[in-house]
């Protein structure tokens, strides 16, 4: 993060630096990436419980404002499904219902989301984001894609749920009114279900087995959703679905994209919604940048975590004023786009052309597709974020970390989207605070003739009457300064008569106030009993800051020593101890 | 902490070892605590907005509890300024002008945070007291007598100043309300503030020099404040000052003392009180165990701090039962029963029953005592906890701990007692997660021909084409783990182009899930561009937990070291690399 931002654009860099060379590559990449992002920006918007267009207004400007400003060359910024989930988490309760309430809600957490990390990017606050542990943005991950599926049942079989239904009210809700289950709807959705499933990895291995380069074998694969839902509008047309069965369809959009305004900065609500828009700023920046990085390093590039807060805070204020819903990068779209060959953020001007395009051409197509479909398309893409394995793997690694995964995989089920985030994050820092509240220390002595002091307990070693050496083994700072001061006054107790307690310090790297308090209490406690205190060991950058206190100065020259072995010489009053 | 207490009753221990023998010692050295705790007593209850002999009621039944339960031979507990502000501060809010609301909302302040002692005891969470960092400690202790101090003025003046008044708010009121000032009640106040300033160094000084032992000198000038006591209610009775001169005075206080009760269980507002007895624990607590820790170090004594809080957790329960506020053990009291001489805690129930015995005789007495003397044996009291100084010195050593410490005393004083105090911990537990979060990663090459491998920044040292040496200065878990990642990602695209990469994790002690996968993921990243992934000097608990993973075992023998130089020898082919 030391790194400055290779450039304000550096978009531009790379063509200046001839890299526009490779548009042909681009162009095929963003061509192959708008087709997984159309449909999958209708559905993420009805996931948001949003009018399907706002996914495509999300896929245009966001997209090209992040081409120029972001530092990787391959993210694919857009709608994705836990912004989208987490959306809907924030405006059900805000908007009571109201949609235009619900519209305005939506642009206020994109602009505040953005400002969030606009700041974060100017304060230099990036490090903020680094407290949401690995296994609880995988817990996250999993149990909000969970509760996604789950939201999806009602649209997938037309049985009505209230959109505030919790994960267990929707089992409910959907086991009392079953008879109200719609055979078209439901026809729809499972057809659409099942393609999608066998077009992912059965589809690739039949196109594979027949001579079909494994490359393009992937890339047929992910235009499925797009044949699925030209297909599945085509049919549902045929057979005037809507009107005929009763089958939800996405209806009439608006033609074109809106112009840019700023009239979501009159409407209500920006305070109520900020805890919101900080969750979404901090769960789309880290998933988006673990993505960057990802993908930056299989080519050798370099992705400055700082120009990526600012990259993706501008790109969520566009999304605000190009009246779309947050945005972020998205793990699946972002690998298509590599692994189709973008070489460039051009890539993503091509994808956001495309989807402009079809904004102005397709929307009047779309009319009667049924929404049971992009409940479909959204299963199956958040079913690939599920990852219960991942939770066996940190169990066998580390129980404090698993506990955090399952607190939020539970918490996100039980407690909600916000709540379950929340619980596991808490849960995750108060281990940490409890490791790093328990330092090591150990009673050392010298090993044989050798210069070195080991623990007492582990090897056997050589120790001297009224000396105790005692190695603390950690930094020296608030979160353990009480309990090194229990432990050092109990060993002191315990091994008293004493006329010398050397502390070693070598494995201290840092002493706050605190620790420093606890050094100067126990010298004074000390020195009032006639015992004396030494230092040993101390690394440059502690004896820097020691240096003008009142304890170093009561200390002097005498009993502060290079290393264990010095103190030793020096207390025993003779150049080898005896 | 590992120690077990030595004794469900550490007191029983002691009188079994034969330390009742010192009962003369501990009578006087109780008898002395008593005389300064009486007036005290009524003070900080007066300063909590409760009756005064609720202080008193404080300092019987729970001073006989803790002497049982207590690993302090003597701390001295009772009611204490800062959590009879604290009490203040939440009351004022919760009870509305209620006076019965109120004393049974201090009943629930003592029960709570009683029982969130015990819990945090019998849980063994000792450990999240200790993120109260010595520097914030410090800015709310200074912050806290700064405002009471100010909240005195009123009593001092006669001038009304409403009881919500925020610390600006006091200034303000006597400012406009100056001509309301009683010349009676104030002239109490100077008075008596002038005969207690008096009394301790001048008096100290004045007695030494005419040949009084320091030590005898030191307890005469602790017993001023109740011959200030006596002297004000004798002249105030004499002039008949409450109804003559309009001097606010205590007033009929009954006799006696309450018998036991648990009315207080079906008072309303636990919930509502809550976090602020919580505070109130947590602060009780810290400071508590710091003078028990201090006292007990002087003497050789152990203090147990898992028996502390069950101690200081029953002692409030028992403080509840008995109709009294929350209670600490007190600073200035402790260190004048401990000069006394007291020797264990026979001395703290010599101290209770003395103050029994005046709840029995003297109540009719103190009718007559101005509060404006109460309130100037609070302003001396407190005014001794006023330490700017520390804040100078924590500056010179530490300008983050500084910071913490200087909002913490301007955060008391201009957002409250509470708010203050939770803003200056969560600075300092924020700058203690910026800190940790910036780990220290050094590029290492050979020095010489030796076996050493340092910092190539600062040393003079050999490297080699296609290898990079690199070594992690700390522990990885995922408060720094993004951060690692991204440094190595640039270190590994500066170099490149690169054969291999070996990780010198000498300094690793700690690798929590968040590490693990960024050590991981850096693999398959290398791995996926032909780069060989090495790890040297992985400590013995580091390398147990990795052992299982898949990380490891992709690794093999052949990519594990033991030290740096072994492994650039067996990158190199060589037993000694050329």
């Amino acid at each position: 993060m030391t790194d400055r931002p290779r450039h304000w654009l550096p978009l531009l860099a790379d063509l200046r630096a001839g890299n526009g060379a490779l548009l042909a590559e681009d162009a095929l990449a963003g061509t192959i990436t708008a087709i997984l992002l159309i449909p999958q920006a209708l559905a993420y918007a009805l996931l948001a419980g949003l009018p399907p267009q706002v996914g495509l207004y999300a896929s245009v400007v966001p997209v090209i404002v992040y081409a120029w400003l972001g530092t990787s060359r391959t993210l694919a910024v857009g709608p994705v499904a836990v912004a989208a989930v987490m959306v809907s988490a924030a405006l059900i309760p805000f908007a009571g219902g109201d949609p235009q309430r619900y519209l305005a809600g939506a642009l206020i957490l994109s602009a505040s989301s953005g400002v969030i990390l606009l700041l974060m990017g100017a304060l230099r606050l990036g490090w903020l984001t680094h407290f949401i542990s690995h296994p609880v943005l995988s817990g996250f991950t999993t149990g909000a894609a969970i509760f996604i599926v789950a939201t999806q049942l009602s649209s997938l079989s037309g049985i009505p749920v209230p959109r505030e239904a919790g994960f267990i009210a929707i089992f409910l809700e959907i086991g009392q009114q079953a008879s109200r289950l719609n055979p078209a709807t439901t026809a729809f959705g499972l057809i659409s279900l099942a393609l999608l499933v066998l077009a992912r990895e059965p589809l690739k291995r039949l196109l594979v087995a027949r001579g079909v380069r494994p490359e393009r074998a992937a890339v047929l694969s992910r235009m499925a959703p797009l044949f699925v839902v030209a297909a599945a509008t085509l049919v549902s047309a045929a057979l005037d679905a809507h009107q005929r069965h009763g089958v939800a369809v996405v209806g009439t959009i608006p033609q074109g994209l809106p112009g840019l305004s700023l009239a979501f900065l009159h409407a209500p609500g920006w305070l109520a919604l900020l805890p919101s828009a900080a969750l979404i700023a901090l769960i789309g920046y880290v998933e988006s940048i673990g993505v960057a990085k990802a993908l930056a390093f299989r080519r050798g590039e370099k992705i400055d975590p700082d120009q990526e807060l600012i990259a993706l805070g501008a790109t969520n204020v566009a999304a605000a004023c190009a009246g779309a819903m947050p945005v972020a990068g998205g793990f699946a779209r972002s690998m298509v786009n590599f692994d189709a060959g973008a070489r460039t953020q051009l890539a993503a001007i091509v994808t956001a052309l495309w989807v402009g395009l079809a904004a102005f051409l397709f929307t009047g197509l779309l009319a009667s597709l049924p929404k049971s479909v992009l409940a479909a398309i959204i299963v199956v893409a958040v079913w690939q974020l599920v990852d219960l394995r991942a939770l066996r793997h940190t169990w066998a690694y580390d129980k404090g970390d698993a506990a955090a995964q399952a607190l939020t995989i539970a918490g996100v089920l039980m407690l909600g989207i916000e709540h379950g985030l929340l619980a596991g994050a808490a849960l995750s820092l108060l281990l940490f605070l409890y490791r790093t509240s328990r330092p090591h220390i150990a009673v050392v002595g010298r090993v044989g003739e050798s210069e070195h002091y080991r623990n007492v307990l582990r090897h056997p070693v050589r120790t001297w009457r009224g000396l105790l050496l005692v190695r603390i083994d950690e930094n020296l700072y608030f979160a353990n300064a009480p309990r090194v001061e229990s432990e050092l006054h109990r060993l002191i107790v315990e091994h008293q008569p004493l006329n010398h307690v050397a502390l070693i310090m070598s494995g201290v790297a840092y002493v706050d106030s605190s620790g420093l308090d606890v050094l100067d209490t126990l010298e004074r406690g000390l020195s009032a009993r006639g015992i004396h205190l030494h230092l040993a060991e101390v690394k440059g950058p502690v004896m820097d800051r020691l240096a003008h206190t009142g304890l170093i100065q009561r200390l002097g020259k005498a009993r502060i020593h290079l290393s264990a072995h010095e103190a030793v010489c020096a207390i025993r009053g003779s150049a080898e101890p005896g």
